[in-house]
């Protein structure tokens, strides 16, 4: 009986390739203008569990649409998935479509699996046909490329206007022997010239049965890089993606599902935090907390409207320890909010209580804001539901790079 | 029988004071730091039929929370409008309210009326206290200035940040006689250090069944005002108040009701207009037209996310004719959206249509966004219904205000 054993959690350097029985390269496969690497391919040496959550935009670009078509028609299994920056894929119609299908099909005849094996996804310019000759070509030097040390070029390689590769990996003991998972992420912001696509990888050496392995991706996603917010925009190509190919040997069962969800949350978590520290124009990363709500609904709308406010961006981004700001995008949140009852606190310093403020404090929160990593919580004072989504500050570099035209 | 005469509608210069029987006046009371006008008294010189929309925020300054109790006491009626710049008395709890009942009661004391007959209204700092004292100091040089050519100052008293004042008024000629409508707003933003409070006045010398009044104010307001976006943001104070005093001898009826709502729409909407014109740091006005809608509250819904996308109003900002941004927000906005049958025009330029861009357009759609008024349109492809909303550009400048600490 293994209930009660020690389990322990541990983070690590590292990335997709850090798991038992993945390999990577990256190549540059002349999509983006400059000579920079824009290609990823991310192979499992057996087929693995696989699942993923794509955007909820009604504008779903082809590699999106191809992705989902090919999990559906596996049941969940993949061998590779492979990555274009530099080039959306989006809202480019029927050839767009045919393009992402190519894509996999390159990477099943270079892999050797079939071409639904193959996950798709692509990040860029949205409207610009992607050319597919440019990925043929390349994928020869990616396949010799190929590596069980190369997740961290895979990370750059999927990168567009991200400052820096985003990686996080962890580490669990349970009973059964040692799995690791590893992610890799991009995030905001693409000034040639589009959304903020954001894209997330995770691979796991566990084994995992396909409902278990999605709940598990749902549960985290929601806490992690659904709970995190740059401009409030989402792009027609997110997507995050997880295989579990279980070459560690240790299956994941509902008993051990606890553990693997809290060290896939950690992976998640710290991607999606490298995502918003690499927001366009960021300086600070701001924590919102809402307490107090009637529903935890209420309390991630309530929490995700102040972290989307170019009021309370621009206040923080200032220094300014600016509770009225907080106060009111809660009062037009559309959730329960009751003034009196209403309380607002930058890190631990209480601004406003009890319907009224505290402006004798402002000097020590206008302190505090001068940090990097930045907390608010608000209360709404309507029952006792919570939640926290991350953000960063509102600047004028946002502005510059958002502004650029695109050619 | 007068059905079918020729009714006039003709816009003119001036404001709340052009109609007969309003009067105004402009003070400095104190309230601001510096020496400017923040205290503006309107009076009729008779009971006026009034009506009021109020922001739909949960934290209801106190202004907002006395205006709405005296309406609903006098079944709408007023003699006067005080309305004080510089401190919003918002989030001020029960001292709040009793200021702002204080200050309806000094009103109707200088007046001559019932403080009930007197509605109230701030704009400001929220948070910190609005000291009554120096409002009823001030009451004797504001009768001594009371005077019908006063509006002008008036528009410039309620004055935050806003770059200039804004008036509009129109005249029509209806069977019985002329009617003349005025009024004056003040706008974003308020870095001192608040929300972007939008407060309304309008006057008219027709007389008017409070019925009417209400209908064709909330009808106007729900076109205009509430068409209009800076910044997403829905203030504490929000008002938008009219009264109807019957000096010119007409009364409005069923009848004519099109015709006076037509006239009050484009008062309201130069208004409007010119609070987004006045938009922190804003440089273009943009109007944003949502066609192919399922239904008018989802094109509404969707050309509301257009205006507030900050990809799209940074992409205007730079003259960029992103075509994908427009398109991206529409997918996201939570409306029906079919993208092969959704179009995106910049000016008269198409540049996405059936599921197709036209890139070669773009330096068209580029030179034409050097224009200070820009017109954008976004068809979703699910339905007929439309919808407009205006907004300004996002820049640098739009940081730069609101990142300023307060102090």
């Amino acid at each position: 009986m293994m209930v009660g054993t020690l389990q322990t959690l541990e983070t690590l350097s590292g990335g997709v390739t850090l798991p038992k029985g993945f390999s990577a390269a990256a190549v540059s496969a002349g999509i983006k203008a400059t000579k920079r690497l824009d290609l990823a391919l991310l192979i499992s040496d057996r087929p693995a569990t696989a699942a993923a959550v794509f955007t909820t935009n009604k504008a779903q670009a082809a590699p999106v649409l191809v992705s989902r078509e090919h999990l559906a028609r596996t049941s969940g299994t993949a061998r590779a998935i492979i990555v274009n920056s530099g080039c959306a894929n989006a809202c480019t119609g029927e050839d767009g479509l045919r393009v992402a299908r190519e894509m996999a099909q390159a990477t099943a005849k270079a892999v050797g699996c079939t071409a639904d094996q193959v996950l798709v996804a692509s990040t860029g310019v949205i409207g610009v046909g992607l050319d597919i000759a440019k990925i043929r070509a390349a994928m020869p030097e990616a396949m010799a490329a190929l590596g069980g040390d190369q997740g961290p070029m895979a990370a750059q390689a999927i990168m567009t206007t991200d400052p820096f590769p985003k990686e996080a990996a962890a580490r669990i003991t349970l009973a059964g022997g040692e799995v690791t998972i590893g992610g890799m992420a991009k995030g905001s912001g693409m000034i040639e010239p589009m959304m903020a696509t954001m894209l997330g990888f995770v691979t796991t050496d566990a084994g995992m049965p396909r409902p278990l392995l999605e709940r598990a991706l749902k549960e985290v996603v929601d806490d992690t890089f659904n709970a995190i917010t740059v401009d409030g925009e989402c792009s027609t190509n997110d997507s995050v993606m997880i295989l579990a190919n279980g070459a560690s040997g240790v299956t994941i069962d509902e008993q051990s599902y606890a553990t693997f969800t809290d060290a896939l949350r950690t992976v998640c978590l710290r991607l999606a935090l490298g995502i918003v520290r690499g927001g366009e124009g960021a300086t600070k990363l701001i924590s919102v907390t809402v307490t107090g709500a009637a529903a935890p609904a209420e309390a991630r709308k309530a929490a995700k409207a102040i972290a989307n406010s170019p009021l309370v961006k621009t206040a923080i981004h200032g220094g300014d320890p600016n509770w009225g700001r907080l106060i009111a995008v809660a009062g037009r949140a559309g959730v329960a909010f009751e003034l009196s009852r209403a309380a607002v606190m930058i890190g631990s310093t209480v601004l406003f209580q009890d319907g009224r403020p505290y402006d004798e404090a402002a000097p020590e929160a206008a302190e505090y804001l001068k940090n990097a990593d930045i907390n608010v919580t608000v209360h709404l004072g309507a029952g006792t539901a919570a939640s926290t989504v991350w953000t960063c500050d509102l600047s004028a570099e946002y502005v510059r790079i958002n502004a650029d035209y695109r050619t």
